[in-house]
């Protein structure tokens, strides 16, 4: 199944020949390859192309703050490395809309200043979220159509159809004159889709037999064997439910599974059920969706909430959002019985139709406990597999897109480091040569020239968070310190102190928060006033501040350590009057 | 499999007389069964068993914090319900070494002033641990045998063998007037277990026979369809990958589980690999378990890390300990590349004999990342299960137990609340009767007597933690604070006043930690003390000192959050001079 012999007969055999002919107007040109996220997380996807004096950027996606990121709301790419080269920018395309994908547009396109492509639904994703954030005129967005080709600088570009989790997803081909590069997004091979739109393997088909330069590939799944399911099969699993269910039932999953939501409406229609939206981000998905024609509700089939108590129990479906734990989300108030329309009866039927995600197994777990503990016959992934399927490509389709494709170089992306190694072992198995595998990390910088493919290096990246409306200004000192104060709290001692006589007046003060509860520990705050006064000289006059500071900080950190083994953030404020 | 005909022909079936005859010894006697832990959350293991005058207690286990309890080493059982009973505590019966059964015993044994009763090997761990506390002399420890009989008050008890991660592992049958409850401790059925110590079938089946009240099962994994595979399978696959390794070898695993350790060792002798334990709480368990017999080691087998070099990598195996990713651990280090002495080489097999446990995904996916990135092949449970077998009966394993035990009721113990439905489900399978399986959360009251069972309301229970030498003393106060503390950070606002003048003595002082950068947000804190110095009048007398306390804070809060949509924790402090 290697590719090489095609690659040898395809037009790009002019970057295999080892004998350059001088004033080969490839001689030395370079196309760059540059993960800014992606690659190692999962989330924060976008990818640098570049070549010579053009660039095409591909998503700008967010990333999700792991547990250690204390307050974070979400992580975005840093795109420092464009800084100088915003003239070179011809273009941002997007795979499709998913949050890790889409995520990071309001708050960098204003810097990135370039056209975005985008399917239609994506494109009704994209703007929803300009709107919301006062960016609608940012810039130009434009709707693609799979197949098209279009120009982007000397990147000749087109997107083909893939089978994802959300309709309208893409990858795409982009072609420079050292060859093509197949940008997959995130994609599996499902033969029957709800929207009959199939993974464009005619296209993919037609690429690798002209040649292909390198394959980018989504590799998620490459630790698990087989194939994913189809989407098809979920839609039977809800009817079964429904149809013996005596009471309502219940169905969450990613307010952006526009196919999982057709799917529960469809059977809800099949078993004379009403369907009731509960949640902002189910709804707002829903009604884009059901604007731009992706999904299709009969009139009257939707109840609203408030509504709820007049239709029968066994005639109502909810399509409830929250299905990983979030807090505040609409399955997390119901399952803490504190929802204002919707309150767990025994009997009721709770299907997840998405499975945890890491990071949120012990939010969804504490769902699902707190609902069975109401009542409710919960349905999850750990004792059926019946209500979920994964957008992604397990190890047999990975396979089918390499020997599809049959690339030169490949470079894993969008995943953890351990499924790129898993990749690698897959790709090799296609007949790719292991030196050809190039697996990176988020910066790395992968150089594709005449003479092959290598890591060279890598860029400078960091972590740029966003917290309430600031982007940036929680850096690693601020999360240090919250961390401390997180896990030890914080100890601040005021000393008041003349500054003419340079001697402390009347007693230090004391706060602290997150350390002891104080009205319970009036010794040890007691005994940690005495340890100041000693640490001051006990009255007598202060020479040097910044050498008692210190020494405040250093005995009161030790007798607090001494009396709790535990490290509280100690600040002192000295106060002059 | 209905247990109903064997019960009544059993000498207990007084108790199934509805027909009370005065004066009865029985007619008001009552068996309260108490979760103090455990049931709803898997650790914390500790169950009071009452009878009139009797109390005997079964496991002392520890808690691991959730992410939520912020800086909290542990949580140990609430004991209050026993404070005015201490009299009537009769014993402590351990039924294996883990932790979340022995870990809080250090610091409740004071408390409870009982004797404990455990096997050799938890006998030598309980030692250990009390040792390190400094509390050896505490209480009296009885080293008991399987099937041995002893009275504890009323209460008649025989410990029987079974199956786990540990060995010496028992169950407890716990008889009274009333009838006999069989509390099964963590188990399942491996009939091939490396130390040749199956589950006591003989012995529950003869209980089963004569009659069993109440069967209390451990049920953690009653998700799991079939059997968990036994132990034996593992030393093989260890073989396989030390037969093929052209470097060296290193599995970690629970420092607890020695049979592996003992599995690791067999293997490597066959391979000519010598053997180096990497870890304390290796180090100490493996010592623990050789000085006591369980595990045996030849003479020069072991090298020690400072030698490691003087062997040829082919043959050694590294027993690595951390395999949960525990901070500051040698996996954890060696991950890093932070270890002082193991440093991973680009060909290193390691082995992860451990899942990762619900809380540490994260923690061991970061390190497999962190490990096959410095080249290591990583072999874990999501591309391979040949490596790790649970030590819990999966659902076959539970119907066995109730199958051979036939329980009138059972009480599924020391799992989630959705392991306990599906227990609850596998247990009618075999017969019992719907309203005879008792599903309780911690703290929740079982009686039984002469005319059944029921769950009768609950008793008062909270998590005590323990952080530092601290126990108890951080409640849900500092917690509270700590949570606003790590997400938002804390502002301290000191302003001086002149006590008598009731006035403002130069500029209010704002010192800010974990909110933004103070260095780089000048502006910001300026602004902010213009707010407080607004909220006190502009230097006019001070009447009521709290009402300007509350608008300092409110005024603040209200202006931080409009500039930074962050809610900092406000502290003012008045310093009166």
């Amino acid at each position: 199944m290697s590719n090489n012999d095609n690659f040898k007969k395809s037009k790009n055999t002019q970057i295999n020949n080892k004998f350059k002919p001088k004033g080969n107007p490839l001689s030395n040109k370079t196309l760059r390859f540059i993960p800014l996220g992606g690659n190692g997380q999962v989330t924060k996807n976008m990818f640098v192309y570049e070549y010579e004096n053009d660039i095409v950027l591909v998503d700008c996606g967010m990333g999700f703050p792991s547990e250690q990121l204390y307050g974070v709301d979400m992580v975005i790419p840093d795109i420092s490395y464009l800084r100088d080269k915003q003239s070179k920018i011809r273009g941002l395309l997007i795979t499709h809309g998913h949050e890790d994908h889409i995520g990071a547009i309001p708050y960098l396109i204003d810097k990135l200043q370039t056209p975005i492509f985008a399917t239609k639904l994506t494109v009704g994703l994209i703007k929803n979220k300009l709107k919301e954030a006062n960016k609608l005129n940012s810039t130009k967005i434009v709707e693609i159509k799979p197949s098209e080709q279009f120009q982007l600088g000397q990147f000749r570009v087109e997107a083909f159809q893939v089978s994802h989790s959300i309709p309208d997803s893409v990858g795409y081909a982009i072609s420079t004159p050292l060859g093509t590069t197949i940008h997959t997004g995130d994609y599996k091979f499902d033969w029957t889709p709800l929207d009959g739109k199939v993974t464009d393997v005619d296209l993919l088909t037609e690429y690798g037999r002209k040649g292909v330069l390198a394959l980018m590939s989504d590799c998620l799944r490459s630790e698990k064997p087989g194939n994913t399911l189809s989407e098809a099969a979920i839609q039977e699993k809800f009817e079964e439910v429904m149809e013996h269910a005596s009471g309502r039932v219940m169905i969450t999953t990613f307010a952006s599974n526009i196919s999982r939501v057709q799917q529960a409406i469809n059977a809800s229609m099949k078993f004379n059920r009403k369907v009731c939206v509960i949640g902002r981000s189910m709804d707002n998905n829903v009604q884009t969706a059901q604007a731009l024609g992706y999904i299709s509700i009969p009139r009257d089939l939707l109840v609203k909430q408030e509504n709820l108590d007049k239709v029968n129990d066994k005639n109502v479906t909810l399509l409830v959002a929250g299905s990983q734990g979030q807090p505040g989300s609409a399955l997390n108030r119901i399952a803490n019985g504190d929802h204002n329309f919707v309150y767990i009866k025994p009997g009721d039927e709770v299907i997840f139709s998405a499975d945890p995600i890491p990071g949120n197994q012990d939010a969804v777990y504490d769902m699902i406990d707190n609902l069975s503990r109401l009542g409710a016959n919960v349905k999850y992934s750990d004792i059926t597999s019946d209500f979920h399927v994964s957008g992604h490509a397990a190890q047999d389709e990975l396979i089918l897109m390499l020997s599809l494709t049959k690339p030169k170089y490949v470079v894993p992306i969008s995943a953890m480091h351990r499924m790129m190694r898993q990749y690698a072992v897959l790709a090799e198995s296609t007949g790719v040569k292991k030196q050809n595998v190039l697996i990176v990390d988020e910066a790395a910088i992968v150089e594709f020239d005449q003479s092959g493919a290598r890591i060279k290096g890598e860029i400078h990246t960091e972590n740029i968070f966003v917290d309430g409306i600031g982007v940036g200004d929680v850096g690693e000192v601020v999360l240090r310190d919250r961390k401390v104060l997180a896990e030890e709290g914080i100890v601040v001692v005021i000393v008041t102190v003349d500054k003419h006589r340079s001697n402390l007046i009347g007693e230090p003060d004391i706060v602290s928060r997150g350390f002891v509860y104080m009205k319970q520990s009036e010794q040890l705050i007691k005994e940690a006033t005495d340890t100041v006064k000693t640490s001051l000289g006990n009255g007598e006059k202060i020479k040097n501040w910044l050498t008692v500071r210190e020494k405040i900080v250093s005995d009161l950190e030790r007798f607090l350590y001494r009396k709790t083994q535990r490290r509280p953030m100690v600040v002192p404020v000295i106060v002059d009057v």
